[in-house]
């Protein structure tokens, strides 16, 4: 049997009971490192569980799937996924080759940063496509997620951004030379994500476009997500572009029509002036 | 400390190992009794947790928050919930009053069926706003979901439709009579739900209204997930409509555009035809 099985968002007790029995009988166990993290490392996991992890890197999920599978048709395999196995990113793939190798499987679910977000007092109902925000480089600088978020927006939903990782990254000259030397990973804050949807809107605000949002839309940032430490901060998009909230992993959500109970819910994460801080004149946002 | 703990969506062993520390020393814990339910009943959990375990129905919870808040000041009280407490339902209004009350709060996520849908192969990305479709009866049959799936599915976005949930619920002649006697609860089924599409579709149909989905429309079924006896199906609407997917509870998802990897996932769902079987004639549901 193939296992996969969530983790959660925190540490390692963040594993449901199920979820640990049976990574404790398993006999090899996966941990998938390449689309999120918790708060505690490899080994923080290996001690809580009594277990060793082999660390499924991309590559190694892509291309050798075959040696993840091996004997899982006769013993069990677990294949761990920080958050849920079918959250933010899907593991269909593996999932496949399982079926046509004629290997069961089974999901142990656990929380989702697609479901946590509700922490924030947004109603889960009311989110719209959910969105990637990727790092801009000097040359590529694509826009396509304010679209998403403009078309939601427009009909009153809630746009909930994952924001970029970059694991395993190799400088152009590294892998122009072939050299497996990996750059130190990197995570995208919610100050950088507001900033370069502020740069969007500029530029929209320049070509004459109607806009979809505005330096003072309502926005959220949250921060490790489940954690002891989270963090969560509502305030205008020109706010965030300037807040620290400390470590990954971030997220962040564009703000729909607000209900008057998602408005009380944010008022407890908004700056010390409150939610007039929020200075709702964005009035698209706010329906009383 | 009042702690709100998703208990996730099978049994008792799906409550995650933080959370299960916190149930066991927290001076009360409180049973959301009616938005959702497990497998299991409030006694297979109260062994397992080994606590005693006070039912919150929706009075309770709406006009008793007083009592559950009581002392949490000082000692820490367990409000569990199915699912994730900010999930399908949020808990908000126990939430702002805690915080009124100057009570610190602290939620313990799980999976949700927000998230928890993705074991279907369809990626939650691809999700717009989500729906309930709601029992109908002689006098009241509300098409307003309808509106919204149509929606979602211009945009190319599945739609997850929640099912209802009919708890504690008088019938006209006790509620007059002011008798606090409940009809058992009703739970409404994936077949149910397909049977309501379909008459909203032919009454759209006759309307000559055009049309946003079809009886062909590729809808996925999904029953009890998370719990060992979890059962998937995808197939068309009209399939649906006479499908025994067994025991609650049910959720229905309405597909939008569907992408290769996606439509192989469901194939791992279809009837003995295969997706073959689904006769996917309705070509604005198929992106190959």
């Amino acid at each position: 049997m193939l296992y996969l099985i969530g983790l959660g968002l925190g540490d390692a007790k963040d594993i449901t009971v199920k979820g640990l029995e049976i990574v404790k009988r398993c006999s090899r166990v996966y941990l998938e490192a390449y689309t999120s993290i918790l708060t505690v490392g490899k080994d923080a996991l290996e001690e809580y569980y009594g277990r060793e992890l082999v660390l499924a890197d991309r590559d190694m999920v892509e291309q050798e799937a075959d040696e993840i599978l091996k004997g899982a048709d006769v013993s069990d395999v677990a294949f761990l996924v920080v958050g849920d196995p079918f959250g933010a990113t899907t593991h269909s793939d593996l999932v496949l080759r399982a079926v046509n190798a004629g290997i069961q499987y089974r999901v142990i679910h656990n929380a989702s940063i697609m479901n946590a977000v509700g922490c924030c007092g947004l109603q889960l109902y009311n989110f719209g496509e959910t969105v990637s925000i990727v790092f801009w480089t000097d040359t590529w600088k694509p826009e396509s997620f304010y679209d998403k978020i403009k078309r939601n927006r427009a009909m009153g939903m809630h746009t909930l951004c994952l924001l970029d990782i970059k694991v395993k990254e190799q400088s152009m000259e590294n892998l122009m030379r072939g050299r497996k030397i990996y750059e130190p990973p990197r995570y995208m804050s919610v100050a950088q994500a507001a900033e370069q949807l502020l740069e969007i809107v500029q530029n929209r605000r320049e070509q004459g476009e109607e806009l979809a949002m505005t330096e003072d839309t309502v926005c959220v940032g949250l921060a490790r997500v489940g954690a002891d430490d989270q963090t969560i901060r509502a305030g205008t998009m020109r706010e965030l572009a300037s807040c620290d909230l400390g470590g990954p992993l971030h997220s962040m959500i564009i703000t729909g029509h607000l209900h008057p109970l998602e408005v009380d819910m944010l008022g407890l994460f908004a700056g010390p002036d409150g939610l007039n801080g929020l200075k709702m004149t964005d009035s698209s946002t706010y329906i009383s």
